[in-house]
C-alpha cells in the first residue's frame, strides 16, 4: 500500500481524485488539505465519501501522512508555490494545473498572465498524456497532468496531423459540461443561464489552445495551427470535441481508418469508435475517438468525462504509471452507457 | 397610453415585466431603476430588449418618468421602503415582495425575520390574485402580488378545500425550475451541482406557507394546514405543485370535477385540464389546474410559469385591471406547448 | 383579416404556426389538416390553445375556409403533392419542407433521395429569408422556407463570404436543440439517451448542406464550399451554428464588425452582437450573429429558436411580406432573456 | 469464480448488471439472452461495455454457460415463463420483474392486469431489499428484487411507519430520472416533451403503491395506506422520493433521528443524512435517507440511482449475499458527488 496526499481536495478535481482514490486496490489516502476547511472531516463537505474516506483536512501535509505520492488539485498559480518543495522532498508529484505543461515557459506566462515563479522544475515535468508518455512517465518525478479540452483535441488529432496531410488550421470546436468550469459560483455556469443554452466563451483566447498546439507538435513533428472556441453545454459531465481540417489531398476513409487504428488498436481507455459517445464513457476513465474524411475535409472527434480522463482519473492513470502498479488499476471500469 | 415605472429593474421578475411591458399596446415603460447600473442601457444588461425598451437605468424614477402606475420588483424588506413615497404621491402600484401579502403583521414578522417598517398600508394592499380578488383589485391602490409557489398552490387547493371535506394537513409538493431562486449565483443554483438533481430546500419553513394558509382561509373560511416542501428541479421555467389530502368521506371524481369546473370554467388564464402540463403554459399567464380523487385521497395539482403566472404576468394582469384594461390585454399569448 | 390554411397541423412547426397566427391581428386560422386526426379538436390535441384556436382538424382544406394563403407544414416528398394544386388555385403558398428549396431539382434529388414530382412549380418558388429576399417575397406566388440550421449557417457567414476573403472550406458546426428534429420519438431522442449527452450525427451528409452553399453563392457570387456537421444538445429550443473558416489575408475586428453591421444595422430581427445567446432570442423570431477573427481565421456565429426564426416565425414573417402587412406583425416580440 | 446468466441483456437493467458485473471480482458472465439481437457482439449494441464483455447475446442460456445464478431483467409477464425451468433446475435467480414481489397473488393479478402462470414458485420467492431482509435472501433460490420506486419509498418510511405514530394516508410523491422508464422511445419520453418539463403520471394507480404498501406491512407489522403520484424529472438517473404523513401525535426530530440511525446506523448502502442528494449516490449502490416533523407533520426523503440501488446494483447485492460473498463486493463504490 503506498500513502497519497492531495493538496487542495475541496475543488472538483481533488474531490473526484479522492473518489476514485477511496477504493484503488493498492493506495491509501493519507492527507487532503484544504485552507479554508481545515479541521472538517471530508465527507461532511463531500457526502458521497462517507464511509470510504475517514480523515480531516489539514492545512498542509502533515509528516504523519508519510506520502509516497502527492496530487496538487490547486489552481493554476498555486501550484507552482507547492511543487518546488515536494520536488526537493524527492516527492512523486502529479500536478492538475496548467503550471507545468510548458517546456517554454514564455508561452505559459503569456497565455495565464503569470510570471513562472518555478522554472528550475519546468524540465523535470513529463506532460501526463500515458497514450503518448507512457514511458517518460514511468520515470518522471513530476508528471504535468493534461487539460480536459486539451486532452480531448489532442487524442482527437494527433492521429490526422501525423498524416501530414493537414492544410491550413485546426478548428477545434469544443463542447464541456458545466464541472469542466470548476466549483465557483458564476453568473456564466448560473443554471437559469446555461440551463437551456449553448454558450461559446474564449473565442480563440482559451488557453489550451498552445497546450494542443504543443503537444501535437512534439508528438508528430508537425506544425498544428489550433483556432480553439470552447462552448459551454447544459451537462453536468462530458466533453465532446469536433475539430475540422482541410487535406492537401483527398484520402480514403479506410486510410483514416488505419492511421488512428494504428494509434489507439493497442490503447485500452481510448478506443477509436464509429461515433464518439458521451454516454458511453461517461463517469469512466474511456475516451472515444472517431474521424472522418470527405473530399479534402477531414473532421476528428473525442469523447471523454472532463473530470475522469480529463483531469483526475487521468491523473491516476499517470500514478499507475509512476509506482509501478498495472495502468488500469483502479480505474478499469466502463463508461455508464446509460 | 400609460406611463409605467419598474423599481429594481436588473432582477428576473424586472426584466421579464419590461419583456411584457415593451409590447404592450396600452402602456410604455419611462423608468426602470438600478442602483448599480444607473446610467446603463436596458438593452446592454438585457440583450433581447434591444429594439424594444430604449431606456437607461436611474437610481430613481424621474419626475419627468411622469408615472401612472409603478411595478416595485425589489426584494423582500427593500419594497416596504419604497412605497409609503408612492402612496404619498398617489401612485398605484403593484409590489412583486412579500411585504404586503399578509394582513397580519405579526405573521410577516414572524416568517420573514424583518420588522414591518410601513405597517399603515398593508391594510390597504389587496392579494394579487385576480382570479379571487377582480374586484379588490380594480379599486386598489396597492396590490401585493402573489408568490410564484404559493400562487399554483392556492389555485390548486383552494376549490378542494372550498367543499369543507379536506382534514388534517395539506402537503404541498412544490417543484420549480430554477428561474425561481434568482439572479444571483449560488452553490445550489450552481448547474453541476443542480443540473442532473432534484433538491428538496426549507422543509416546512419556506415563507410560501403562510400565505397560501392565509389565502385560502379567506377565500373558503376553511382552515388550511399546509406542509410545503419546495424542490428545486433542472429546468429554467415551470412550477408544478403536487398537493396532497385526506377527505373526511369518499366523493366521486364527478363531483371534484364539477367543484373545479364551477371555480375555472370561466377563466380565461386558469384551465381545469386532465393532466397539467408545465410545457402547455410556459412563457405564457396561464396556469393548469386539475384534481384527482382516490376513495378519500386527493391529489390537486397546478403548473405554470413561475416568471409569469408566477410573477410579472400576472402582476401585468392586476395592473390591466387597475388601469381599467381588458385584464388579458399584452398576456393573452398561448404558452409554447414544445 | 385574411384566412389562412395549415396543411399538417400537428408537427411542431404547424402547432408552431398556430400558436403564432393565432394572435396574430390580422389572420384568422381557418384550417388546419392532419389525416390521422381529422375530426379532433385542434386543442385536444394541443393544450396550449385551448382559447386561442377553436378549429377542429380536417383532411383537406374545405372550401368553406376560403383561404387567402396557406402553409404547407408537411415532411419533405409530401409538399410536392400538395403545391402544385394550391398554384393552379392561385393560393399563395410558403411550404416549409425542402421541397422547393433548390433552384436546381438535382441538387433536391441527390440530397433528398426523391424524385421531384413537381419541377414545374420549381422556378416559382422564392427562397423564404426576408433579409435576403424581401423583394422577391412579396412578389412571390410561392415561397420555401428555409431550414432551421440552414437559416442559423447562412445568416452567420453570408457576410464573411461577402468580403471574398475565405478561403478553403467553412466549417459549420451546428447544435440544435431536440425539437429541431421532429415530433416522432425515437431512439436518439429518447432522454435518457441524449438528456445528457451532446450527440454528432449526419456528418458532412446533412441535407441542408447544399441549401446553404447555393443560397450564399447566390447572395454573395462567392463560392462556399461547406462541410457540416449537426449536433443534437440537450435543450428543447434553440440552435448555435458556430461557422470556422481560413482567411487569404489578416483582417481587423474592425473591419468585419463594418461587414457585418452594413449587412445587419437595419435589420429588426437580425442583431449583430458581441456573443450571441440562445436565451435572448428563445421563442422569439429574432437571431443573434457575431463574428471574430483571430488572425487569418475567422469565426461566425447564430443564434436562434429553430421553431420561430428557424421555421414558422420566418414562414410568418414572409407571409407577413406576401398579404402587405408590416414584416413585424404578430412576431415583433423580445426573446425570453431568461 | 461463479458464473452468471443474464436473461433480457439489451434493456436498461440488463445492460446495467453487465456494467457491474463485468468488473466484479469473484464472478463472470456467461451468457446474456436477446431474442433480437442473437448473434451480436454485446458491445457492438453496448459500446461502454467494449473491452469488458466478450460475448455475442444468444436466445437462451446455453448449457456450456454452466451458470450458477441468473438474472432475469426481462418485463412485468415474460418473468414468469422463465422461473419454472430455473426453479427446476436449481439454478438461483434474482428476478428485476414484478413478477414474485407479492406474496399475494391476487394483489399481483389486481395491479398488473396479468394471469399469473406460476403460482407454485411465489411462496419461494424473497423480497430482494438486504437491509430488511438480509437473512431470507442468504437462503433464497429464487428473489424478487423490488422496484426502484419501491425501493426508494420503503427505505423512507418503513423507520416512520414502525414508530406507530403514522395516521391516515401516507403521500408518496416519486420524482424519478427518465432512465427508470425503459429503453424503448415513447411521446412521453421524447426530449422535446420531457426535456423542460416535470411529468405526473398513473396518478394513484402505479404498481409500485401495493408493493409498498405489502413490505412496510410485513416489516413493520403496522398498516400503511399509500396513495403514491410519480413524476417524470429531465435528468437521467437518479429517484427521489419526498413521502408526507400525519402523526397521532407530536414528537421531536431527535426521537426521529434515533428512529433511523436505529434502522440504518449499521447499513453500509443507506445512510440517514441531513439532506438527500442524488448527486451524492448517483452512479452508486447507495442511497441518502432523511426524515423531519414539523408539529404532527412528518416528511421522509430517499434518494438514490434508479438504475443501481433501484434495480441492477441491488440485484448484485442480493447476489453477492446469496452466493456467500462480502455483501460489498464489487458495488462498494462511492456515488459521483458531482
Amino acid at each position: 500500500m503506498k500513502n497519497i496526499g492531495i493538496i487542495g481536495g475541496t475543488g472538483y478535481t481533488g474531490r473526484e481524485l479522492a473518489r476514485i482514490l477511496s477504493v484503488h486496490p493498492e493506495v491509501r489516502i493519507t492527507a487532503m488539505t484544504s485552507r479554508q476547511n481545515a479541521g472538517t472531516e471530508v465527507s461532511d463537505l463531500q457526502p458521497n465519501l462517507k464511509g470510504y474516506v475517514n480523515l480531516k483536512f489539514t492545512e498542509n501535509i502533515p509528516d504523519s501522512a508519510d506520502v509516497d505520492l502527492v496530487f496538487t488539485a490547486t489552481p493554476h498559480g498555486a501550484s507552482m508555490k507547492q511543487i518546488p518543495s515536494l520536488m526537493e522532498q524527492g516527492i512523486k508529484t502529479v500536478d492538475l494545473s496548467g503550471d507545468y505543461r510548458f517546456k517554454d515557459r514564455k508561452v505559459y506566462e503569456k497565455w495565464y498572465g503569470f510570471e513562472h515563479t518555478d522554472p528550475e522544475n519546468i524540465p523535470k515535468a513529463v506532460y501526463g498524456l500515458p497514450e503518448f508518455y507512457r514511458k517518460e512517465i514511468a520515470d518522471a518525478a513530476l508528471v504535468a497532468n493534461p487539460g480536459c479540452y486539451a486532452t480531448s483535441a489532442i487524442l482527437a488529432i494527433t492521429p490526422l496531423v501525423n498524416t501530414g496531410l493537414v492544410e491550413g488550421s485546426i478548428f477545434v470546436d469544443g463542447k464541456s459540461g458545466t464541472s469542466g468550469a470548476g466549483m465557483n459560483p458564476s453568473p456564466r455556469l448560473h443554471h437559469p443561464a446555461c440551463g437551456e443554452s449553448v454558450i461559446p466563451y474564449g473565442i480563440g483566447t482559451h488557453r489550451h489552445t498552445p497546450e494542443i498546439e504543443a503537444v501535437v507538435k512534439d508528438v508528430t513533428s508537425e506544425d498544428a495551427d489550433v483556432f480553439f472556441v470552447p462552448h459551454l453545454i447544459p451537462i453536468v459531465r462530458g466533453i465532446l470535441s469536433t475539430c475540422y481540417a482541410g487535406l492537401t489531398e483527398e484520402t480514403t476513409q479506410e486510410d483514416i481508418d488505419e492511421v488512428y487504428e494504428k494509434f489507439y488498436g493497442k490503447e485500452f481507455f481510448v478506443k477509436y469508435t464509429e461515433e464518439p459517445s458521451i454516454r458511453s464513457v461517461v463517469a469512466s476513465n474511456h475516451a472515444e475517438v472517431s474521424a472522418k474524411v470527405r473530399g479534402k475535409n477531414a473532421v476528428a472527434m473525442c469523447a471523454l468525462d472532463n473530470l475522469v480522463k480529463g483531469a483526475s482519473g487521468q491523473a491516476v492513470q499517470c500514478m499507475n504509471i509512476m509506482l509501478g502498479f498495472k495502468e488500469t488499476l483502479g480505474i478499469g471500469t466502463p463508461g455508464l452507457g446509460v
